[in-house]
């Protein structure tokens, strides 16, 4: 019982290595979670690029089973020692104003955005020289701090599907609470990553009547499962006309959301967002270095927003959209790797030596 | 090109007969349908029981081609000759503050509940003895008005189907723009009529991850055809009980929505509504003689509505949303009789003689 | 330092006694509150009557300096010692659904209305046998438990002007937030007690052009205070006709907007209300016993709420707009008590003795 | 009854002379208004110096009585002889989807930014060659065309007053609908011109505690004027520092709204909104040629849109909410001028020779 855990600690840009943490003690209002699966974000390849927050376990997409539970954390959170569950990579302060009123994810003290909260903590980026150490989702076991957010994991669903309840969270939030989607819309998404693909779901759960989703060459085997998962139409945008295709494929229309998940430095997405949108549309577009033209904004009567996280409700509508959908949703977690392969499976999340990764997870109990 | 028209007339209280109406002539801002199909309503067993509004043609989900069309009206609403379309029911004024702002369902002058409209004109409801005569869908030519409005069909579907329309909007409006339902939502819909498979579908087609139907034995046929367009539990409420049917389908949750789309008079529906509703549910509920305890209201923080025909935005997203769907709507559409059967047609809708139907139609040009 | 702490005990029906508390010690997340004054609330005299929950130190609005604090709360809430603070009387579980979603007045945990909370730890309603005993705002100290929400004084707000958080906070949530006041709605509200003087001050705040508020005959006073703080028409129902008196002041119109304080038992304020509502209006009705009509809710497309207690953003927009408003806000605080006093301050505030009161508070430091 | 109109018609750029047209005849569904007051728009001294539509009868903030009117006319505006209306500039389709959905301020005939719309008919603006040539409000007499947009003068309101129904509309429209303050909200608006005067009174009555507005040195009465019917703060932008007054008046925080009204070519204004917005804020941002940094949307999750016009519900607001107001609206309409004297108004509104003009109207009845 008090095996030591096993955990993939960065310990430099682009290096980790296996290290023995010893299982935590923890209070009333506490726990530790046996780690099932834990999805490696669209973010990690950056992340593990920086040379930042150095030594960490990484890794905030994080499901597993309740291991051992304070009494009071099992009252608040409703659940028992074997209790799937799945983690909010937030840890957040629960009295600033946005927590007092549900938006935790603008939270003071765990917004990366916020100039006091540079270095918040957070499952999957804080350093693990903090104790008690296990504050991410590469390891056996996770902390659960009192401060978690946590979701039941909807009865018989793959530990590996429910890694996705972070992006397709995302997804939800940013196409529909943010974007406005609803029944008959008409959506495109760019970029087909998890985020992308989360987004391609909501929208065509929220009743979209076109999807369209975009990617470069290389999203091949990612465009195609979108279309498998409530994409019409998916769109290389290397080798075809973007706007063309946007406009045919809505009769002339253009848009009423579009949902940018690329992060472009060029600009390219911003204009390309602007020219195919239809008047009124709401844009949620990303990008930290694009500008927004306002004449735009005001010929077409334009709402303009940008992507920050996911609400509660957001990964609870994934997880139980997820559960109940009969489409093929599973194809989208295509490789699984063991704890001594995190660099490996953080490159193929990239694309690197392994093409036509979708969603990877880790298994940290896996041979 | 100036043969006449005919059309089924009723002549008296449960009486139809075939009469012949001169091909009218109008002006720059009005038109001629050539009907293609007209649905039976829900509500036409019951005006065509009822004495009052005689002679009339009846029949209000009209659908068919633009036969011929003043310059003004072609202008605005951007049709053609042998253009298709779906017409509304309603004549609104554009003139009160509800038609300025959108809501013409609710226009002083054609709402059946103001007080100085209880004669209102309304395609399907008024006295074909008004010129230009043709004001129901049961002829082979209708009168396009000018403030008359009007949806194009979408390419390629068929008339029967769009014919939907108008209880398909209704359903959108009532379980979704009404009634709340979003992804993730929990929905009962109480009656399996086309109205009640409208909420059905809109409810699906919004996200409702759980949708379920309640019926009586008799409606077997609409039950398995919920089944098929969007509900995941049908309950026939006479062998059944449905509350506990509806508390297993949830997790004991209940329903984040009702839908009722029955009119009952017992009060049963609202007593089952207000025993499965969740805590913080919208409730849409019909009969206008039961009585809602306010206790319950606010014991579970309940929002109380009762449906109210439809919008504009409903009767376009219900038309997209079936031209999208992959699920078999086509088989909603059971029955199709000529002008000469209306009365066979109204009675079928009914369940007389033909205990099976789902959702009938009149085709005039059927041999 | 270690002065014992004086509180006023309720340990009868309609008894009170003056105790001593030893003053508590707390954790890092917890602290102390020396109490300026407690507001008596509209539901105090009634619970006064009632036998439960003895002995207890009732007083649920609470407003002080905080005395002392532990590191941790001070970090999360913002605040020193010597900081003003109003407290809401919620002691929220901050982990089921409702809390996680900033709704949490409707936590499992603290919302009287659920099943396993029939006995909720709350400030002002729960046994002082329960450590640490100061449970209550007629005390000269409250225990301020981590999970307390509480909320800044505007600089310069009088502690009485600041024990209207609570009432005031619900007037925004029941005529605003839940009742859809906007600006240029017609209101009326019936019940002039605190809420309902707080739902007139949040109607007049948030735009309404006409605001009727209704009384009995020895409400007098209250309308007088109504009139001066956002009323414009007040209404004495048992000598006028409230029916004639409101739609004479919306020009035959009706309201847009009612909300009920009473609890009436008789069924007269429901009527009332469903007869004066305008077309598409919003009711927040109270009243366990009524039973509302669903014909007429039909009829006129209303929505149908009841009131359940205030948001986080209620109580933020009571104290910045009181603070920032130009009316004789200060009027409301008609009477204040000391320590030894309190039965005779609820007694004042149910009108026995002191017919003129409006809202009382106690002061426990008064001599 | 014959008497021919007099207008007072732009013939060439900066150049008016008073024409006399003949009083025109009208089919059933419309009429003529005996024009009482025409506002000078804020658009009008820029329209004045542009070379196209010549000749034309300028002014659109028509206030009058009604003069004679068809029956259908009649029915549907609920009007009579005598009766005293405010016409929007607009003359909507009534046909297309916004048209149906409430929204004619986005029809595709009469939204200047439509493609196929770039001369469409609105008052104020056509050309006096189309019949019946009286299309504007510096005349007699104006033309009710039966697709206008009217609006009924609250009882005791004088015409120059209700010519504000079409500012202080977008001035609800865009601080309150469109911008979102609420009761407790801080707000910024940049521009004490009528729109912007028009945004201050509105986030006022809509409970703002905190309005700020900012103008130039020579903005001086306007921004006086503005102190007195609803900003809390007035800032010359020119001698003061815009940030850091507005920083300090919200304590620090930041404004939740703000509404740009200049139509800044700088960059100044767009830069200056980002920086005082606080996080979560809603920006209302003109100027056709700015650009929005993506960055600052994101890092602030700010949402971003820019004001188009007002519907019909910001008209009906504006006037209920002016007639109802204590505060000394009538202040601001501080110029009239006879219809001979249009060319000065119009050079009036732009600060030339009048510096401090505020609101002017034109009397065309006036000696």
């Amino acid at each position: 019982m008090t095996a030591p855990v096993q955990a993939a600690v960065k310990t430099a840009v682009e290096r980790t290595e296996l290290q023995e943490f010893e299982r935590p003690g923890f209070g009333a209002d506490a726990g530790l979670l046996r780690v099932e699966a834990c999805g490696v974000g669209g973010s990690d390849p950056e992340s593990y690029r920086r040379g930042t927050r150095i030594p960490a376990i990484m890794g905030h997409e994080v499901v597993g089973a309740v291991e051992e539970i304070g009494p009071a954390a099992a009252a608040r959170w409703g659940v028992q020692p074997g209790d799937r569950i799945a983690v909010e990579e937030y840890l957040p302060c629960w009295h600033c104003r946005w927590c007092l009123q549900g938006d935790f994810r603008l939270c003071v003290e765990c917004d990366f955005f916020t100039v006091h909260a540079t270095d918040p903590l957070r499952y999957g980026t804080s350093t693990c020289t903090i104790p008690p150490h296990l504050w991410g989702g590469y390891a056996q076991m996770l902390y659960l701090a009192p401060n978690a957010v946590v979701h039941k994991v909807p009865a018989g669903m793959s530990a590996e599907l429910a890694t996705l309840a972070i992006p397709f969270g995302n997804g939800f939030q940013w196409a529909v609470y943010d974007g406005g989607t609803q029944a008959g819309s008409t959506v495109l998404v760019i970029g087909p990553g998890q985020q992308g693909l989360g987004c391609v779901f909501a929208a065509k759960i929220a009743g979209a009547t076109t999807v369209i989703v975009a990617g470069h060459t290389r999203d091949r085997a990612r465009l195609d499962v979108a279309l498998r998962i409530g994409a019409d139409v998916a769109v290389d945008s290397e080798t075809e006309d973007l706007r063309e295709r946007v406009m045919h494929a809505t009769g002339g229309a253009g848009v009423d959301v579009v949902v940018d998940t690329t992060g472009d430095r060029t600009g390219t997405v911003a204009a390309d967002a602007l020219a195919v949108a239809a008047k009124g549309a709401y844009l949620n577009l990303n990008g930290l270095e694009q500008q927004v033209p306002l004449g735009e904004i005001k010929r077409k009567y334009l709402t303009v927003r940008a992507p920050r996280g996911h609400s509660y409700r957001s990964i609870e509508t994934a997880l139980r959209s997820l559960a109940a959908s009969p489409l093929p949703v599973a194809e989208i977690c295509s490789h699984t790797y063991g704890l001594g392969d995190v660099h490996a499976a953080i490159h193929a999340t990239a694309g690197i030596d392994i093409p036509d990764a979708i969603h990877v997870t880790v298994d940290p109990w896996k041979d």
